[in-house]
């Protein structure tokens, strides 16, 4: 092939996107079919019970949104949410904030509760809100990409219950890389994405809405303000015996989802998850041995985003194109009050493994030691 | 690779997606790398020049969209257009509805031009409208997919301009296929699809703003409503010297469609478009030797998109199921008052080539031959 973008291989191990293993490159470049073709529409079938599996869930109407992981959370908004909904947002990084960014231009009613970036959503002041104020939906960030702080959805999803107020989860950065149980933490709505740790390269948001959610959506006063993910319409495509046209489907990136999915759920997704456990364990180990701190306190860290203090007088921009060019690994920098104060070093799906832990720590102690102006 | 999913290789002659060339597969399963990777965004500088090149515009704003052209079609009126703004839609077909769908949802004040599925807009009746009233925005499909059609964008373009209004072409199933030259036209906003004459699988949608356009949007008295589709903040990551991450970008999908356009200015633009003349001649001709009768009238007909009368008393929907189950060739039937009536014969693309014409021409006698129930 004669293409002067010779794209090098590079150990992807920043907040996202993550390596891909050979099969999933492979399904990307299988034969375009059509998005009607009786073959494609098994293949969709499939998709839909293989998502359901690893969402633990039930839910009728979980599909892939054909979208980048935001996508998802604009599907989800803008479907649940009308204008003067009273929405709670519960934020403590980039990703809670950009939520309510979102519902907001859909003129929704947005109540943002703020935590201090690094640390976790607290149930108790949710309680608290909660019991003085009613709303339509309560969203949250399971883990938040911009900090490495695990949210305790399922204690937030025990508070919301009793509301009656629509619970939404966003998964984009652990689904595959740590427990989601969609039906037992009462979740009636998700989006996650496909470049994270479901190793994927990133274009879809796989999604998932509860009966409930559904009844909302059948219910609204108002067309969905976004025909493009307006599920009303998408799901007559993706479900029933005589399927309808509504956009032509990202057929080559679900094919990739599709292997994707086999490729965890044949290794087993208790085993994933474990192997994610296992690297995070190790890339903790090394980094503090090597002095470094890390940002979040260990009960609330992510195992596939982990957030490190910059030491004092690095020149951190530095360090990560030394990591990048030299070293062919990416990691993250900070967003936002964290930029410049913390790297974020990402172990999702196929890069959460010893010996790419291993490549990592063996390249940070070459780049500090081959310059003194690092520090 | 142990895959059960072994998918055929079908002969795409159907309203899209398009075969597509080996060199894009092959692209579409190059390394993964970081959506902020240097060696990344040089790759998008060169996307969007070589768009520039086809869309023949000089537009600085001209970015593929995160999704399938209708994100594209979302994205331009989403952008576009406030509540209360007046917008006038040209409609022969479902994507000219499609449009004024979208554009109602967003609480714009539309009205629709209708014009007969299966002829042209007619610029007189569009000069009469003009005169009598004042649109913020006049929007046109060029090719539409639904009939066959192929709407005088350049007659219409020269009626808006004196008028202010922007000018949004719909150019999914024409760009790549016949000439479509955004600034010649007075096109102030422009949308395409992959999955057509670029012969890309699904999932981007190409689009192109004037500076009159990204006026409008930068003046906007309120924010986007949607979030993932904001061409502000999208801009941000596609320009200038400092990338700022919005959403991230569906890397192996634009791979893709950066292959594809080398191909296709590799061959030749001007080559291409003949290809698909010559592809289309053919088609028309051995189609009436068979007795079948076009839908759209000389002038008017689409090289890409061949509208074909289905004789009375055939079995349509068995016809397509034994050209695609026993002869691997996908072709399209009719949509909404053309079910039925019409199958839709796509010459998109990679497609265009007379050995493909050949094939379909031959499998459709056989079909005809084997069974005497289709007529």
């Amino acid at each position: 092939m004669s293409n002067p973008w010779n794209l090098p291989e590079v150990l992807l191990m920043g907040p996202g996107p993550s390596c891909v293993p050979l099969a999933v490159y492979a399904a990307l470049a299988k034969p375009t079919i059509g998005h009607m073709d009786p073959r494609f529409l098994e293949l969709m079938d499939d998709l839909k019970e293989k998502l359901r599996t690893i969402l633990q869930t039930r839910n009728r109407l979980t599909v892939p949104v054909s979208g980048t992981g935001s996508a998802g959370m604009e599907a989800a908004f803008v479907n649940l949410v009308e204008p003067g909904d009273r929405v709670l947002v519960l934020a403590n990084g980039v990703f809670g904030q950009r939520m309510a960014d979102v519902a907001a231009r859909l003129r929704a009613e947005v109540e943002t509760l703020e935590f201090p970036w690094g640390t976790p959503v607290v149930p108790e002041r949710v309680a608290e809100r909660l019991e003085r104020q009613s709303y339509g939906l309560v969203a949250v960030v399971h883990a938040e990409t911009s900090t490495g702080v695990c949210n305790p959805v399922a204690e937030i999803g025990a508070l919301v219950k009793p509301t009656g107020a629509l619970y939404l989860v966003d998964a984009v950065t652990s689904l595959g890389g740590m427990p989601v149980a969609m039906d037992a933490w009462g979740c009636d709505a998700l989006y996650s994405g496909t470049q994270k740790c479901l190793s994927c390269p990133p274009g879809l948001a796989p999604a998932s809405f509860s009966d409930r959610a559904v009844k909302k959506i059948l219910e609204r006063r108002s067309k969905v303000p976004n025909w493009y993910l307006d599920l009303g319409m998408l799901v007559k495509y993706w479900e029933g015996a005589s399927r309808v046209y509504h956009h032509t489907a990202p057929v080559n990136m679900l094919y990739g989802l599709h292997q994707a999915l086999e490729e965890i759920l044949r290794e087993g997704l208790e085993a994933v998850l474990a192997r994610h456990r296992a690297a995070h364990e190790r890339l903790v180990a090394g980094l503090e041995g090597m002095g470094f701190e890390m940002l979040v306190a260990p009960p609330y860290r992510l195992p596939m985003l982990n957030s490190v203090k910059i030491p004092a007088g690095t020149d951190e921009a530095a360090v990560r194109k030394a990591l990048l060019l030299e070293h062919g690994i990416e990691i993250g920098g900070g967003l936002g009050p964290l930029a410049g104060k913390i790297w974020r070093i990402g172990l999702m799906g196929h890069t959460a493994r010893p010996e790419n832990v291993e490549r990592l720590l063996g390249a940070l102690r070459m780049v500090f030691d081959s310059s003194c102006a690092f520090r």
